[in-house]
């Protein structure tokens, strides 16, 4: 549950009027879960499916009509199937895919026209960066497998996942600025993923880049071919689930926690956290495991 | 005017010592404008040649047989150059260049010496931070176009600029060791630019590495044949001259004062700055062009 | 001395659990120096062997069987080897290797069991911390040559150095997830040095990438083939003992002192550090001798 707090905590940080349009976080999630025969048709109001086996919850972008633009509508059914029991231990790690040729288009521009209100679009914005954030502070490694376009909001919720994976024949762009809408948003996760002037020639001309410019740039972690893209992705998301959840979960938050820190700070926070990380249950049945020269047998507690 | 102004800003911080040489900044610029055949034989104690056609004002620094160097004299020029008209909305986007095989060889030793007063060199390097600084802080995009050799503040130059293409033949250096100058002014555009790995073997080593060296590791943004490299620049240069000028420079000031932030103040600036950006009139024509799939009549205001 | 006591007070940071194990600093160093040939036969306790030749100090992990596990002892070794005479003229530069086909292997897992206290593991984390800060507040450049395995920590050291070159053959790994230790420490260097997506996919699934995949993300700042390796290294070592002692020194400190600093400070930071260059003995000979077209020479102080 301290994750899950943690994650709604984000929001207190918004000022009144880009929260005034806030609903309850967690409201009726409709993950589904189970066998992967289980994956459930949606209800129509639907905009992802979800599905979770053996640890790894798929979550496919999956409104390919609309290349799959993240509308409020969109933004809320993929917070909720991130945020869907993120705390059980069932969860190893999380996929988020698409159906189509196109990743994410990025904001649903009908919704940022002036017939909706600065109130409205405040809150689309406000939930777009709620989503990306919560990526970060989730307890379990989320993967981006892209296979296709991802632009602007699309691509920036590639750049803010954990690990990103793409086909080769993915590109990736910024293209708002086409529409009078700079991708100032998009820019706070492109541009701590690539360098500067790589993410500037990006805003600036709307032009996309491959995906091998992507990982020669730090945008994706992994290039492959197409057809490999579902065996890459589920070997990576495999091997996460036979770590020990509880591991990888301080991990991951003392990572974030201490990329932001000066070095000294880094060090202090990160040499208490491998103290405390041996201490703990599965800390100590590792090490006895490595040094018994047998396989460890995780808690996950 | 604001740019201008807080451009003007910038050398506030100094603290007397480095600002005792101080000038007015905007005093007599000599830019020549209007159409390409316009371009003005330069009075001679001008080291810059500057010429503004359809929105691109191109700046070329002319001084190749002292190998472009960034004397004081030179770096007055060019911020003359960059400043000028700033807020014209004739102006939508600036090329800089340089005459004769080498781009830039960085700061005039002859200038440092022990002739000159500390007050002097201070003035050299006080003034050479403004010009970098400014590059960032101006209303439209500043590219750097490389076509052969730039070293010590040249190098600075072509890492402080939005966006740096380079010819395959080009090189990058910091040399300043070799002479018992360590390139530390340089070394902030270039750490900034580069893994610090890369950064230090520059700076400890002096030697220099390739363009495709500098696209891997983020000092460029492209890099293209010899023969290509007018007409790549051009071609983003008039891109950004179809796009909204003051969509543009909303993003551009949003870019960089975000990337300094933490996350959440990024999201905060950013999604503060998306919802202002769709109130504005060229974002409202932006969205609506898009939707009544017709081209966007800019305001550029 | 100077930079011998700011080294000291590296640990003035540490809070008295992590500290509470804490030994005198520079406790008899027994770094064997000298000509080549007087390489000395280490004592049993030595897990370093440390020569230093016309100002080139080698220091290579000499406990190839324990694959140069950084025990607290093998730690204590390295920091004695790097801290040994460093305000001496003589020292000009560091390279840290390695003895086998592992460079490191990060913690010796046997000294992180529960039979040692939370104690002795919080000495091991700080002073393997406290080793990592004192590479870059060290005065002289210090160069990791790899060839072959680093992980772990043994990445991490990598990852701290100045410069950083590899064989072709060398791997780097982060896989203290596989056995119940998240690599936290490790990443504060790794995250650091690449970016996020491939750090977090090596910190999640404990898989190596090659010294080309290292140099491509920063990792590294060259990768040779293995038989170019000592000869690559050597080069970048002796070019580093023709320049001023006292001005890379110099340079090197500025460089990380800016490093972490917003860019109008650093730029306040690193223009009076060119001024104060230019005004040292070294700065001033190095001017005259490029302008009367002779070979400087340094007082190196």
């Amino acid at each position: 549950m301290a994750a899950a707090l943690s994650l709604l905590a984000v929001r207190a940080l918004w000022p009144s009027r880009l929260l005034s349009c806030g609903r309850a976080l967690l409201s009726s999630s409709v993950c589904s879960r189970g066998a992967a025969e289980a994956r459930q048709p949606q209800p129509e109001q639907r905009l992802t499916s979800c599905r979770q086996l053996d640890g790894i919850r798929t979550i496919i972008l999956n409104n390919p009509k609309k290349r799959n633009a993240l509308s409020l509508h969109m933004l809320k059914s993929l917070r909720n199937d991130i945020l869907h029991d993120a705390e059980s231990k069932d969860l190893r790690v999380i996929i988020i895919s698409a159906e189509g040729p196109v990743f994410s288009s990025g904001h649903d521009l009908t919704e940022l026209s002036d017939e909706q209100s600065q109130n409205y679009h405040a809150e689309v914005f406000r939930t777009c960066a709620e989503v990306m954030m919560l990526i970060q502070k989730h307890p379990v490694p989320i993967i981006a497998k892209v296979n296709g376009l991802a632009t602007a909001a699309g691509c920036q919720l590639v750049a803010s996942c954990d690990i990103a994976l793409a086909s080769e024949k993915s590109h990736f762009a910024t293209p708002g600025v086409n529409v009078g809408l700079f991708c100032s948003t998009p820019a706070v996760a492109l541009g701590r993923a690539v360098p500067r002037k790589v993410a500037l020639e990006m805003l600036f001309t709307g032009e996309p880049i491959t995906a091998q410019e992507a990982l020669l740039h730090g945008l994706l972690s992994k290039v492959v071919p197409e057809e490999k893209l579902e065996e890459e992705t589920m070997r990576i998301a495999k091997k996460i689930c036979t770590l020990s959840r509880s591991v990888v979960a301080m991990g991951k938050a003392t990572f974030y926690k201490q990329l932001s820190q000066d070095i000294k700070t880094a060090y202090y926070l990160t040499s208490q956290a491998m103290v405390d990380n041996l201490a703990s249950q599965d800390g100590q049945e590792g090490i006895s495991a490595f040094i018994q020269k047998r396989k460890p047998v995780w808690s996950n507690s």
